[in-house]
């Protein structure tokens, strides 16, 4: 099955969904930490088994599909995380997978995705579709595409990090967070975490000139990436544009700013030092922006740590930056 | 308050200790991952607020203290983690705290304990006696002594790791652990582990050539690290013997095993791509010993990850030893 009528995301899916990922993985931590002097909480996406919250989606999409369609096997795309995670859930659920993945993604992510037995399909980003691409192997085999992003199972999961967070928020500080912070890439965590925590406010982080989102929410009407963007650390964010089905769930509920590669880096080393935990470029922009003071903080703050795939040359060169 | 008789720990002790810091510090992690084709726990004690297990027996020491006792002010003694303890507890409380520490100590830990408002008094790690260093210190300011791990109190602080990991391990493996893998230095988190979990096999990892509590339990007697020992990057490690009061539980209860310099710096680079956690060499151990295949591994295994405070210099060089 490659083609069906576009779901639309839900509350009550999140909630599902919520429950679904708490039967099977135990929730991360909520690390409570000072920011600018105040004192803010880290939900910490990066100890998932799979080094970020990829896996959460993966699992509500694949654990969802029928029989049938787990026999005909599931087509992902992704530049590398959500490939990992689509590969765990395929493994555990005995269902065969294929990645569609940039020929230039990190190799520990090309490696990973191999390492947990799925076929990897690589493609040239400059140059070639990877949305074509996997349509068209997802139709060749009658396979199920599992986008990364634009995908209403996708969304209700990753929403499901939004449902823990809230009850570890309630046990730390008191009550449900105020504001969460949040890398944006294409927007399936983000709109995950609007759909799960309706009374908070929601910011999304974008790296600088890979803006899509804040644009697309400024003008109201989706917005791409210009050919001409900058090189970015941040290979988990490059989205070229958000997909409808995440933008109707964003567009008039959340903000969106963006930070520096340097100040993602400077969140790097203080992920390092502070936290002790090991954070991708592209899972430290929320951090980034926190601590480069370009969102207000209040004492139910949290903001998501969601990934930690890196390689240990590109993190040393960011540690040794600052020695 | 000076000197006082010496008071046993029990594993009533460990119990309420583990009450009083849950009331405190959220648990941290237990994370399951794959170890040698096994799946084994680990015991995320670098996530703690100062990186370090060490505020557990610190915060169980200080608010045991009387108002008079507290009004005195306490002194402790530490290479730099029951530092960040015992000043983290203090601040919290309102006491004044001295740590003497060797001048020799990382600048991380250094920076870190004055930062929580401690003063600092520095000794020569090759000449001077540490301990007759404090000793003098308390009696000049009638302040209480806080030892690194010879004392009842952080004995049993340091035991609710084990209460936590229990709770955690019932709930994610259906059963208490059967063995659990600690670094080991003077021995107060082992000797804590032993009593808080009287089933579980306990096996303590040192640095080679820092043998002391190995030679120990085999001899039945305190032994002391050899004048000569080598060089180890296992700071948090480096004590010269045991004290009565640990090796007390410790004798005939547990066991322990060494690891090379190259297997902590393996089990470092591990963690940093398969945990995404920041180690210092010196909570590493356990983990190196699992990796190298000198404990056994069962489906109960814990090891305690035990601390993260790391340059990020020294662990940028980790990191390109294998790049």
């Amino acid at each position: 099955m490659s083609v069906e009528a576009v779901r639309i995301p839900t509350q009550a899916g999140v909630a599902r969904a919520a429950e679904k990922i708490a039967a099977i993985l135990p929730p991360t931590p909520l690390l409570p930490f000072t920011c600018r002097e105040q004192q803010v909480y880290a939900k910490a996406e990066c100890l998932q088994p799979i080094g970020v919250f990829k896996i959460r989606g993966a699992w509500h999409r694949l654990s969802d599909l029928t029989e049938e369609e787990r026999a005909a096997g599931v087509v992902g795309v992704s530049s590398g995380n959500h490939a990992q995670g689509v590969a765990w859930a395929a493994r555990r659920l005995g269902i065969a997978a294929a990645i569609v993945m940039p020929a230039d993604a990190p190799q520990v992510k090309l490696a990973r995705v191999r390492e947990l037995g799925a076929e990897v399909v690589t493609y040239d980003r400059r140059t070639e579709d990877r949305d074509a691409i996997s349509r068209a192997l997802a139709a060749e085999r009658d396979a199920t595409l599992v986008h990364a992003f634009g995908d209403a199972w996708v969304i209700e999961g990753q929403g499901s990090t939004g449902i823990e967070l809230s009850a570890q928020m309630q046990a730390l500080a008191g009550g449900d967070p105020t504001r969460i912070i949040t890398p944006l890439g294409g927007g399936g965590l983000a709109a995950g975490l609007a759909l799960a925590c309706p009374d908070a406010e929601i910011v999304g982080v974008e790296p600088e000139g890979w803006d899509d989102v804040a644009r697309s929410l400024a003008t109201g009407t989706i917005q791409r990436v210009a050919a001409d963007a900058p090189a970015t650390a941040c290979d988990a964010l490059q989205t070229p544009a958000t997909w409808p089905v995440n933008f109707a769930v964003l567009n008039g509920r959340i903000s969106a700013v963006t930070v520096s590669e340097a100040e993602v880096r400077a969140a790097q080393r203080f992920a390092f030092a502070q936290l002790r935990l090991v954070l991708e470029p592209g899972g430290a922009t929320a951090l980034a922006a926190a601590l480069a003071g370009k969102v207000a903080l209040d004492g139910r703050t949290a903001l998501v740590l969601s990934g930690g795939n890196t390689d240990a040359a590109s993190f040393a060169r960011v540690l040794e930056e600052a020695a």
